[in-house]
């Protein structure tokens, strides 16, 4: 099963209950931050989530960003690899090595 | 390049700057967040984003979502059919064809 | 220094820059989750944020929570008073003590 | 009724379910991103949300803040200020006037 198989079937999925007309690029935007505080809901008050709560919720993420994928027409690979290609050279291994800070204060 | 790839670029990318120490299911939990609201940003006062910064952002929620799909053991195609499935039971084609209600509003 | 003096300078400065054109209910409340982020993001890797920083991040949230209140007619203060109403009774301080699971799970 | 009213209500509203415990900073930063998507979510799909839920929502997103305002020591209404006052040095009304473009790109 691939990543183009599932944008298949999400695009049957939406198709057959006619919900393209309500998936403009900024109601996308706005799910995918919707379904990431549901996602963060489990982990609220610092305590492990229930793990299948924390897979559900992360594929409410996934499907909204594969949704917003398909609207703008990038290839969901594509700009994950892009934009690594871009934090790679933000982040050198050497000087980012073992350190959470934002590259400007690297 | 599949999704398999991406994740193992991924890994890379993470074990060369030895990041995973910081990659706890719930710091990358509060990452999708943060980043979906970067994404959001775009469209913050309703005017179409800049396409670039769209995808950069998209690519970065993804990109978390991937990370923290890896922490968790799961596999990122298959949590999103399953919880389509989950989704197809709660929301019948013949019920939700063109309304954007809540499955309990239905 | 009360609520009402800051809402007076609140809307003098809008009313300055005549940004009111952009603050719709939905923009406003877009721009709450985007600036809930940008605290979260102290807090991103676990360690303590830089105080001010968080004091900063916090004040924009508050900001937008009091222009939306104006927007839409409400009084923060009654709101929050109302809403504690209702969460008093969701969960009794007998059953809720101690917990922080949600009332549904008490 | 002033928002020192409210903070001393909040206060014993907390004290007595012994939920300090669950406050520290990061998880009020969390609940509070938590509660300013559900408030997002009334306009999930851009048609305008209820308008008492939407008051719940925000008065959630309220009550979380001054939680935090309290934990971290701030006084909220003179943080508000104090932010605005450097909002106004970034954002002056000559050249912001009209105009939703960030400080940097005026």
């Amino acid at each position: 099963m691939t990543i183009e198989h599932v944008q298949q079937e999400l695009r049957a999925f939406v198709a057959e209950r006619d919900w393209a007309q309500f998936h403009s690029p900024e109601n996308l935007a706005k799910s995918i931050s919707i379904e990431a505080a549901e996602l963060l809901e489990e982990f609220q008050w610092g305590e492990p989530g229930d793990p299948q709560n924390v897979r559900d919720e992360l594929a409410d993420v996934l499907t909204y960003c594969l949704l917003l994928a398909e609207r703008i027409g990038a290839d969901p690979i594509e700009i994950v690899r892009s934009k690594l290609a871009k934090t790679r050279a933000k982040y050198p291994a050497d000087t980012a090595r073992g350190r959470s800070a934002k590259y400007d204060q690297l």
